[in-house]
């Protein structure tokens, strides 16, 4: 316990440093020490940063320093962007500045043969005798996004929220980030680990646990050397917030290259799937899920069942929605006599009373909102799937260019700019009842958009609202997100 | 025989008529008769058209007839945007005048009910014994893009090409013709076919079928009722180019929802996806899956193989790559001798000498085309997918905005422009050398690029190149492409 308390508070200093030392600081544009130090100094990071750089007398406009030892203050994280064979040195120098922690972005240890696996657990053995913890070697990186503090070799300007990350490849870490910031999902820890000489995803997934505004933690992993320890860990982290995992080196060649890669052990993909389902982790097969559930996971209310609504404004999103819950084991129950008398009361004469709801092309916002509020208080069902209400803006853009094409003079810029207002502004109404319904009845409503981009997130006074290009995308976060909380229902009762 | 070149000779007046009538045709904003008519005017269409409405003088400045029969002059194709129990009336009208084809937009036929069906039956009679087709009723219209005629309640500028579809679902039919639109995939022609009292799959297949500049066909399948036609045309229409379908109602409610939405019996999956199977149609799940393998199909070569080759940036996506190739039954050879000494004199060091090939984050557009020439020249595979090397203008745009945020006075203007510059023409150095070389050796390379929204295509002058924004699409991609060039070789064999 002592030990713990111990090594989370070295973790503060990581990822919440006061002061950082970059060691290999550089200004050639598109050196590693010269990007790391862009992506600090160009975030909104207000501690001090360091530069060392025996061949600089300054870097950026900041004093460079020749060691680490000649920083005249305390530094609180060291972070490694020098050759492999110079970060020995670099260690002992930490250690007798009572630096405590450090990120070794340089490659060339274990995942290089085996001198550099020698040189690995050279590192790892001063770091321990020296009291301190180190990431990587061989990671693109951390980022603590409430901190304003960055330090990745694509420098990013991500928003503050709640998703933490921890990934063992730095190029799809990377790339969930950017996904992460472009998206305004919100991020609360980035952790590249690297080769995990010292620090590793278990480590992480506890420390990232016990923070209580980490709200899920998503994870990519090619190898856990210590399932025992993962397994106790998983256990307590997903009982107080999801955890989401994509494990990859299934195949053969894909374990094959897991091992050249990080120099981790794949280890059978079934035993891995077995564990996840034991403990409550979300096990996803690609990126794109990665993120898609991860998000939602982050912002939604949890179902506590696998049953479904469905409204469609068309038949044929409705009937491929219904395929992809069937195949991905949610359960569409029938609509019962009251809640059809009830849905008679809004819809057209002809409606096909069933679940999918079909409105064929019928109605404007307020009844939508009304329908999806009649489907998410039915207590049959935890989650609702509205398609085709929302995103039509692509459509208007069509619409008034293909009006332009007629010369512009059908109909007045007044009246094309007030269809486009009202567009707005019915997609605005109906997004912000979505997320009054969604805090309200603690069910995920999750929206199917005319749009192209995958995931979009929406912000509204009563929290985000998230709506995907394809129905199968909303499909495969309900049916992950219903697993999970059937896993919490299951150990609570 | 006959019979088929008259049909043909009615669909070509359908689809590139040189005179049409929209009975219905309205001024009012958001009516179907004024969509269509925004649709058909609002796009380069050169022929005539004629609003027919009998409580309008003009309609958009164009002279208003009381009745078809009132139209002075020849007219090829009359689309209906009336309530279905004025259609009758309108077909006799056609019959009477000649229009020999006809377009129902109108709803409330089979769909609806007992009295629809018998209405629709009623239509179907009345223009079999005129000697007229028509398409629906119930559909959402149709497109032919060479033609610059586009008659759809979504009015949308889209750019010939080859690529046709066949909806039975308006709804989604007319999303995947917004992403083929905004992708600029390149439309051929769109057929929505709705309740297919007359038209149908089957019958347009076979005629984009025997359209040379028709490249491939993508189908949204909810029902066939003759199963044997569609296989007898099927097997003749892939043995010239890919068929690709997406067919719905697979899940129980999802048949359910079918039979209720156009009145179509779904029929078991399984005998769908024999059928497929034994005729050389390329069957796919989702509509992204539907998008992407119809686009590449109609732009790429057509693998012989199953045999695949990966170039990646770094580790982690490799390993995803080759776990979904893996999962997809594509094979991911061993790099011979031969292979490696020839990678040996391109790659750093300590490169993996496996497929999937690990760049490590090294090398420049030179070398990534020298690595794709050797592995696209390599007679072992038939097809490439590089992963992680285009599609950095978004990480770029981020770190002049760090950089800015540093106070912009780091670098200069000249030099940060010079930086974005030089990432623009290498990509643009990159996907020209990988159009080539997709020529050359008629294998496709599908790119995976650090993006975010999917499906993506450049123009070059030796053709288009695809890039997806992960690795699962891609593969998705190969694996559909990889079977169909397996059907042919073992039907001409």
């Amino acid at each position: 316990m002592k030990n713990r308390d111990n090594l989370h508070k070295k973790l503060d200093r990581m990822f919440f440093p006061g002061s950082v030392a970059v060691v290999g600081a550089s200004d050639l544009p598109g050196k590693w020490g010269n990007l790391i130090l862009i992506s600090i100094l160009g975030w909104k990071y207000a501690g001090k940063v360091f530069p060392v750089n025996p061949k600089k007398d300054t870097v950026f406009d900041l004093q460079s320093y020749p060691s680490l030892l000649d920083i005249p203050e305390e530094v609180d994280l060291a972070i490694f962007a020098i050759p492999a064979r110079f970060i020995p040195d670099g260690f002992r120098d930490c250690v007798k500045k009572r630096i405590q922690a450090a990120v070794v972005i340089s490659a060339g240890f274990k995942e290089a043969g085996e001198e550099g696996r020698v040189l690995e657990d050279e590192i790892a053995d001063i770091a321990r005798k020296g009291d301190m913890v180190f990431m990587g070697p061989n990671t693109m990186g951390i980022a603590s996004a409430h901190h304003n503090f960055e330090a990745i070799p694509t420098p990013t300007p991500v928003e503050a929220g709640g998703l933490a990350i921890i990934s063992q490849s730095g190029n799809l870490g990377l790339q969930i980030l950017k996904w992460v910031a472009h998206k305004d999902i919100g991020l609360n820890i980035y952790a590249g680990t690297g080769n995990e000489a010292m620090l590793n995803t278990t480590i992480l997934m506890e420390y990232l646990g016990a923070r209580d505004d980490v709200k899920a933690i998503a994870m990519y992993i090619e190898g856990i050397p210590d399932g025992r320890e993962f397994m106790e860990v998983a256990e307590k982290v997903t009982r107080i917030k999801p955890v989401i995992a994509l494990k990859t080196g299934r195949s053969k060649t894909g374990a094959r290259a897991a091992q050249s890669h990080t120099g981790s052990m794949a280890g059978s993909h079934s035993a891995y799937e077995a564990m996840f389902a034991q403990k409550g982790i979300t096990g996803v097969r690609t990126p794109t899920e990665l993120l898609n559930v991860s998000t939602a996971m982050t912002h939604l209310p949890i179902p506590k069942s696998k049953r479904v609504a469905i409204m469609t404004m068309g038949g044929g999103w409705g009937i491929v929605a219904a395929d992809e819950c069937e195949d991905a084991g949610l359960v569409l129950p029938e609509l019962s006599a009251e809640m059809i008398s009830r849905l008679d009361a809004l819809l057209p004469d002809y409606w096909n009373r069933r679940n999918p709801v079909d409105l064929v092309g019928e109605g404007d916002a307020g009844m939508y909102l009304k329908v999806i509020e009649i489907l998410a208080r039915w207590d049959e069902i935890d989650a609702v799937i509205p398609l085709g209400i929302v995103g039509r803006s692509g459509y208007m853009e069509d619409f008034i260019a293909c009006q332009e094409r007629m010369g512009g003079e059908l109909y007045t810029r007044e009246l094309k700019l007030s269809v486009l207002k009202n567009q707005m502004q019915n997609e605005s109404r109906i997004i912000s009842g979505i997320a009054r319904l969604q805090k309200e009845t603690r069910k995920p409503i999750v929206l199917v958009a005319l749009s192209e981009g995958g995931l979009s997130l929406a912000d509204t006074d009563h929290g985000k609202v998230i709506s995907l290009s394809s129905p199968e995308q909303a499909v495969s976060i309900i049916s992950h997100m219903a697993r999970y909380g059937m896993y919490l229902k299951q150990r609570t009762s």
